[in-house]
């Protein structure tokens, strides 16, 4: 009788070998990255307190509002699945106190986060994030140092049409008069609005802006960029004085805000030449006030997140390839049961020299064999029948040129060194 | 007014900047193993349909009966986070069919699994794991191959005492066989013996020989080995027989038969030199009926899974350092405004170049800028005044040697090539 067959969860993949190898590459890039801009790795459980989500990312956004795997365990706790990078991150700088160590603390996370959202394409409930987050500096260099990181993450990728989106959103004061400004542009044309927007308009007037339905409308809505005061407008004409010198191509969008609530002074999203609107592969800007708001001193932070099923959409459709697969060193073929036991003892010692080597466990004959070595793009095969056995030996072929010749077994490793 | 402070879930833990390069280190050791040995990666759902596991991992083990972290989605799904790798490899080995391709299908996996356990030293309700599983070939050398790459694991981390222990538990028949005669020995110790195995005794009573409470009691019980049948006694020799010509270190232990129901033939464990009982570093076995229970073909497999955290655990207390931090390469310090701009751009430079570059955000006085290079190991410092901006060059100090020297600002990465 055939068993009930089970499948993965709505909305979650199954990264199988050939896909896995490209997301090596990207989190090598970005690893390598993080070294160069010295950022160091911090990891933070899959699931925290529901409560620090509610804090940390804002009871008003779409996240916390309906898209949380929340859960109890069996302590009653309630608990979330991360649906983003941040607040864990912010938790554990102030939980572990980083904020006593001298220097910025400059982190970097990769990871699953999870959200339930519908299903779509290169959408996904669980999907996978990099991101870094810096603490402790209010100095606009490093608002720059964290936009040309993932300026930068774009280009190490080979991706095209790389460009910044740039904002600033101001501190507490300017975006309160903003609010005021923008509300008596919005409310004439209320009725007009998407539902979305006519529920957020009171509740937050900016993520109005960030609308996909009404965009066309507000051509002409005021700029947060005139309500800034001289401390925010000092402050962002430095980052943009950072990012000239830096070459960084960059524009000023006034209506970029992101979704999330903590953000102050500088917001940003990263473009690239992608799938018609599915353009943009990631973002951030600086939070002032979120350390405090979750229970830490007062220290300003400024972070980005990237996602990498973006990435690698966008890798593909821009057609490129990250990874040359590397082809197996040798393929082993045994003749005979005594030779089998010796093909298992040369494979060991060969994979213990740092050598990649494969052989047949399906009882296969030699041509079949001989497929699978070509599948694996072996460099070598070496075939020990009882003969070459009894003289030590095996004969070994290089695949690319056909030469063979016969070889002594405790020097077979010597004959397969690595390429350089 | 002082916010409420957010900790972690009990049970969990934050890796940091310095703990997290063990981390990598490790993972990339497993990488560099699987690639010799020809495993290649997938990636499962942190979390599948709870089913799966009852099914998979079995109803009556310890995890299945209350250590799963249940919930249901806002779809009403019952999904539980994983609490062991195998289960969510087995299911899109059969949902994605690579039971059709032609090679034995060997794969790796290493992530976070999700257990409800009390907490103790080094156990984590969010522990890691790397496995490896191969699905296709009852050919013992396959047996002999997954055992040899854990073990060799253990070897290219340098861990000493590394050894490993094997037992056959049969096919379905022999174990049948040996379940009535393990019984007749049991029953009359039976009131003797602890709550759990006198539970345990007539459900599942090979589990009963794995009791730490009751061990020394089992010391005449008699052999899984002297109930097996022709095919199982030749299988297991066999094994044996691979492992002697690779030269791996293990010795039989009748009374291993590891915690979880689906294993058939082959079950191994792996001993190191550890802290008193904790020495054991992970294990596995063979497991021919579990893909068909989950409603897959009638192929065999095998497996092994080793614990990330026992690892870390005792490659601290055999006092082994697998990272070398990689200093930094250059610090850079900027005197005045217009050299704070072009420093940004010098480090942009750099880091683009595969250069790693720092320098300061907090505003800080020279002195303490250099104390900072210094907590970075950095290999160069380089100073920009004023005046050297104005004749386009920089002033540049090798750290080691004391050496100085002024050098121009385009032929800055010249200078800081990344050592060999």
């Amino acid at each position: 009788m055939a068993k009930e067959r089970f499948e993965k969860p709505t909305g979650t993949q199954d990264v199988l070998p050939g896909a896995a190898e490209k997301w090596q590459a990207v989190e090598e890039k970005a690893r390598d990255l993080c070294r160069r801009f010295n950022y160091r790795e911090i990891r933070t459980p899959m699931f925290e307190h529901t409560e620090l989500f509610e804090r940390g990312v804002g009871e008003t956004t779409d996240i916390v509002e309906g898209e949380m795997y929340t859960f109890k365990d069996k302590g009653e706790r309630d608990l979330a699945l991360r649906p983003e990078g941040t607040a864990g991150v912010v938790r554990a700088y102030v939980q572990n106190k980083l904020y006593g160590e001298p220097d910025v603390s400059k982190l970097y996370y990769m990871g699953p986060m999870f959200r339930y959202e519908r299903p779509q394409a290169g959408r996904y409930r669980q999907f996978h994030q990099f991101g870094v987050e810096a603490f402790g500096a209010v100095d606009p260099a490093i608002d720059a140092e964290v936009i040309s990181l993932g300026y930068q993450f774009c280009r190490d990728l080979g991706l095209a049409g790389v460009r910044v989106e740039i904002n600033s959103v101001g501190n507490a004061p300017s975006r309160a008069a903003y609010r005021e400004t923008l509300l008596g542009f919005l409310r004439p044309m209320k009725d007009t609005l998407c539902a979305d927007c006519q529920r957020r308009m009171e509740r937050n007037p900016l993520r109005v802006l960030d609308c996909k339905v009404d965009q066309a409308k507000f051509t002409d809505a005021p700029s947060i960029l005139d309500s800034l005061d001289e401390e925010c407008t000092v402050h962002f004409a430095r980052v943009k004085a950072h990012l000239d010198a830096m070459g960084v191509d960059y524009s000023v969008n006034t209506r970029l805000v992101r979704g999330l609530d903590y953000y102050t002074h500088t917001a940003f999203e990263y473009k690239a030449e992608g799938i018609g609107s599915i353009d943009t592969v990631g973002g951030g800007g600086r939070y002032n006030g979120l350390v405090q708001e979750i229970g830490g001193p007062d220290q300003p932070g400024i972070g980005l997140g990237i996602g990498l099923e973006r990435i690698l959409l966008i890798l593909e459709h821009q057609g490129i390839e990250l990874t040359k697969s590397a082809p197996l060193d040798v393929y082993l073929v045994a003749l005979g049961e005594a030779a089998d036991t010796e093909i298992s003892k040369q494979l060991f010692v060969l994979r213990s020299r740092g050598i990649s080597a494969e052989r047949d466990y399906l009882g296969r004959k030699m041509k079949a064999q001989m497929k699978s070595a070509d599948r694996l793009a072996a460099r070598y095969t070496a075939i020990l029948g009882e003969d070459e056995l009894q003289r030590g030996e095996i004969a070994l072929k290089e695949m690319a040129t056909g030469d063979q010749k016969t070889v002594k077994l405790e020097e077979l490793a010597e004959h397969l060194k690595p390429q350089a």
